[in-house]
């Protein structure tokens, strides 16, 4: 989920079984847009990205505190295009799942205006020079943190988004796209409005916040298309809007947030604390994409291991799909590949027993989506063994597979969680919205 | 050009008005290969890559020396495998530039295995902890720098960069995927065999290093849709390449290359330094992508420095095409959008007098390439507006655009030059060629 200080949505970082791009039943009808339109609103972005890269923090935190204070004054106007919204997705009959994203209230809008406050706190990225020395021909070379541009972020349902990512995009410098979901239209506008008006009236250039036209999947197919226009798009949603966006883009991409994530019990595990990891990271919050959707457990423990763990698991109302080891305890289906695949998102969990260290290695390279694999031992070689070899953004070492989060991190901001391996990987903060050039000062030096 | 220790071919790193992917005239036939026999190859490396990643630095090096000797063992295969694709080449009537490039000979194969051994000289960038703190809940978080995986480069004409590409790829953990020309399909074939059998007896993985199959387009299509096998495509070579590439990839890419690059001469610049920094950087080597392509040239020092520059450049044998003001020097061609658009990568300069600095700064925001621009100014505020308002990979202050080289960076070898903002901007080095994956150690921590 995108997260500043402020109070999250219910379940807003995974869609759950809610989310699939395009496809709420019998949704309010979508407005197209045209190449054009698209292009002509990206082109804006970029004009406004050249006026934001330079300024100061204190006139981008002047700005957030200024969006914030006019959010907290349009509270009633967005709560009645939020009721708009809410009343067409009713007729059209989405989910009370979905309604329950999609609705604001004083306290949600209040928390929105919260978060940007609590982003004008954080550490400005912009300048921060990464790396910096001195040639022997006396050349200095400065590596430093720069604003990506213009930053497109794509994603369902949640308006909260919409205020979380326009704050994080103008604390790093970056001119924000939002292409929010149909469902959401009015209250996506209302909030953008509300947002922009602030940002210029606080010296922003006007466009540095804006809603790309259009609510049908065209006008992504645009935005995805605009090379040259857009640095960078994050696509936020389940795996059929990412897959979408991967598919079609030509603009770099960062992909976010598919986890199926692995839990290892070695045989030199604590099985106290091994039971506690497991059932904290599959059942605290089945939603999540750090939330573990296998279980591995080494021969050496499964006969003390299994039918305890098959019992806790149980008490937490989670379903165990095993494989033959797990399905002799009573109420554990039979797993297959179908399981191992599987992200469930869901009081669910897969369970196998594996000879050894480099089985659950095997296992994971041939079925991990490369989010969070967890390893429970007290043993020093085994630790290091299964950190060397995972390929996944985070490794956990006798540690919950829930703590794989920019909060639990100390980004004191989230923009998503990267699953690739270009540019960002894992949580990513403010940081993670730059890009660097490089300062190359001398004398009049030639070659 | 890939470039280590060793010498460096002629013309290296740009394909001049050489390489145009695909499309060398006549060029002797290419071989197709099926999506099948391309992903089974990635996958291969996929294999490799899971071996590689854990392997020390010292077991890399013993590898990469293994290999140097291995070649220099192989010399009179190697150069006989090429004397036949430069019979081919020129059968099929390539020119004398690319049959230079095409053309191996004693020295350039000894160069080639000294760059693997120089490679080996590098410290190795996996290991390294890129940020590394505790959290107040005492789990420890370490972000580490790991390999990518499988690196697949698609290149043209030039063996050198096949042992470039794998030296480099070795060194830093990942196995290497290469997409040569199908002009050098023999020399490349001898090569990677060499390479991958000496990398094998020295305890590598024999697929470390391999060829992709085919040396058609098609061929590069499955490459840059074998998502999940492949994780970053680099591809080195023409626009027409690089476009392909960017247009087609479902897999990660770094975009190299093209370089646009102005030269500002400020209203407070030393026309001495002006002068040098100019023709440095127009005229030491044309065809290469840090060399200028536009001049800018502030209204105050107009008089002064016009004539001036336009006798200095032709007498260096460049052809100014510029606008009104330069166009009344004699010899000086008249210049459109055609030539502020253009990376002429030959004896050609577009010139242009501006306004101010802002004029300067909006021409370059309109036409750069995004790859390196330079001031000439002895004025702090000039220098400081400048920096910040330029959107490009490099920015040189008082020195020539040709620093825009991992070899003047002090990187020791360079993979190319990005001109894109995700993961790497700039040259990259062995440090680009890497990903990160976060540990996160606890005691039983749950949340």
């Amino acid at each position: 989920m995108f997260r500043t200080g402020g109070p999250a949505a219910p379940d807003a970082r995974s869609p759950g079984t809610a989310g699939r791009f395009g496809h709420y039943p019998g949704v309010v009808s979508e407005q197209t847009a045209s190449e054009t339109d698209v292009r002509a609103c990206a082109a804006r972005g970029r004009d406004a990205a050249a006026e934001l890269a330079p300024l100061s923090r204190a006139a981008k935190d002047a700005a957030l505190r200024a969006m914030a204070d006019a959010l907290d004054g349009a509270t009633d106007d967005v709560l009645a295009a939020n009721a708009r919204d809410v009343a067409r997705g009713r007729e059209a009959g989405l989910g009370d799942g979905l309604l329950d994203r999609l609705t604001l209230t004083v306290d949600r809008v209040a928390a929105m205006a919260q978060g940007l406050r609590d982003v004008a706190q954080l550490a400005d990225p912009v300048g921060e020079v990464v790396r910096g020395y001195s040639q022997p021909n006396g050349l200095e070379i400065r590596q430093v943190r720069v604003p990506f541009g213009v930053v497109a972020m794509i994603y369902e349902a949640r308006p909260n988004v919409t205020v979380d990512a326009a704050g994080l995009a103008i604390k790093s410098g970056n001119a924000a796209l939002l292409r929010g979901s149909a469902s959401a239209r009015e209250s996506n506008t209302a909030l953008v409005d509300v947002l922009s008006r602030a940002a210029e009236k606080a010296g922003l250039p006007r466009d540095a916040v804006q809603l790309v036209p259009g609510t049908d999947r065209s006008s992504v197919l645009h935005l995805l298309r605009a090379r040259g226009l857009v640095d960078l798009v994050i696509p936020r949603g389940g795996a059929g809007l990412i897959d979408h966006v991967v598919q079609n883009a030509t603009v770099p991409v960062i992909e976010t947030g598919v986890g199926n994530v692995h839990v290892y019990v070695d045989a030199a595990a604590d099985l106290d604390v091994a039971e506690r990891i497991v059932v904290n990271a599959k059942a605290s919050r089945v939603s999540v994409c750090n939330a573990a959707e296998t279980l591995l457990v080494h021969r050496a423990v499964a006969d003390a291991f299994v039918p305890r763990i098959v019992a806790a698991l149980q008490a937490a109302d989670v379903v165990v799909h095993g494989d033959d080891a797990f399905a002799a305890c009573a109420g554990v289906l039979p797993a297959g590949d179908d399981d191992w695949g599987r992200e469930y998102l869901s009081l669910d969990i897969a369970a196998r027993v594996v000879d050894d260290i480099d089985e659950a290695l095997a296992h994971i390279r041939r079925w991990s989506s490369g989010h969070t694999e967890a390893i429970v031992t007290g043993d020093l070689a085994a630790s290091r063994h299964f950190v060397a070899r995972v390929d996944s953004a985070a490794v956990m070492v006798n540690a919950s597979t829930r703590f794989t989060d920019g909060g639990e991190f100390g980004f004191g901001a989230e923009i998503g969680i990267s699953t690739q391996k270009l540019h960002a990987r894992g949580p990513m903060g403010l940081t993670e919205l730059t890009s660097t050039k490089w300062v190359v000062t001398g004398d009049g030096h030639t070659r």
